[in-house]
């Protein structure tokens, strides 16, 4: 894929690249493949897991907030020498995407997402609930993500936030 | 978009504008954005919340029933004259989306949906688990809702019921 | 369809076929249309609700094994027969579709899936939550499953597994 791609693709057609984009990058975190993570991201990413009153009220405050590949990378690595916390799994349900622009190489998009926790001993929860709001660009020959906002809908701060939304 | 598109589209490209409608009717909904909601509708739409053991007895009673779009602006006008209720965000995840039917100029489709709720000092939870069954057609040149019913599973009614679903 | 239309569809295509399919076969079981439950998989077929935990450690417990749609069949027309159980609704809510391969007539796809439970007298619950690992083939005209395995996360064993997942 270049980037004129975008341009050129039907809206059908960038539709289908957007979900295939979206469902490798939950499977990854799903399949806790971390070490895949940072390769859905652009050298340069933006991500970020921000309150929903955070975010709506304009406060710069992220319960993470990374900025480059590398400190993603970082983070990965962070993660798996501290692995303290008991074992579970994670699934991410998308709903349907809202493309809400298509403008000099950047699809916009927004993204609903549940995240369902499951222990050993417990049945399976609803972890966190919200949206993705991304900035999707054509990069290495594929898409991905610009910035990935994640903008959860609870004041409430998930202790066990330790692998990425 | 005209109603002629709806017979000339090809499958992939009419589920893809079924889908963009979808995820712009949710997101409006789950920003709050009131005002915008009537107009994903017909001017003499049909708009219901019923719960699934109604429906499929086919006993007529419905949580919330409009007829027309002037009654959806009503009901927006009233919900925002009466914010007594607790800040709470909602968040709706839609699933795949089935296309019965596509005739004479109508087409039917089934969505399942899933629909959170937070609010500021609780986490996430299940409010509404249902399906919509959607009678769409082409007006004021793009997809619209003749007919929505919000088909919901539970017999329990959602007490807190405010917002359109 | 034809099995060469497997090769032929662009990707956009057949992203919304098996989106179709994947709709169309949780709208069966969500409407507990189990009789045509079997349609939706080839006649030699395997069908298996597999935990999480045996799944990834290579353990050859299922708490369902279907092989064969006669096995299918069977099973429907035991859960006709003990009726035993309160009635309850589930829903399904499928996410976006991973396409994991096209080779030799065969796609292979990856799907985040979670089941909702209401009864009569209780708000809606999360039932059942995991993934679906599908092979697609084109039989009778149309996609089928020729293999499905629903991995669901939790180790707690639902104990009103009854109906299909």
């Amino acid at each position: 894929m270049t980037p004129g791609d975008l341009e050129r693709l039907s809206q059908a057609e960038l539709r289908g690249e957007i979900e295939a984009l979206t469902a490798a990058y939950v499977h990854a975190l799903d399949d806790a493949d971390l070490e895949r993570w940072p390769d859905f991201f652009t050298e340069d990413c933006v991500y970020k897991v921000i309150p929903r009153e955070n975010y709506e009220n304009g406060l710069p405050l992220a319960i993470w907030y990374c900025q480059g590949r590398g400190m993603l990378q970082d983070r990965v690595t962070a993660i798996r020498e501290t692995q303290l916390f008991a074992p579970r799994a994670l699934r991410h349900i998308t709903g349907n995407i809202l493309v809400q622009g298509r403008e000099d190489g950047v699809l916009r998009t927004v993204t609903n997402y549940a995240v369902y926790e499951s222990t050993l001993d417990r049945a399976s929860e609803v972890f966190n609930v919200g949206r993705y709001l991304d900035r999707i660009v054509v990069a290495d020959g594929r898409l991905k993500f610009a910035e990935k906002l994640c903008v959860f809908d609870t004041s409430v701060i998930p202790t066990s936030l330790i692998h990425p939304i």
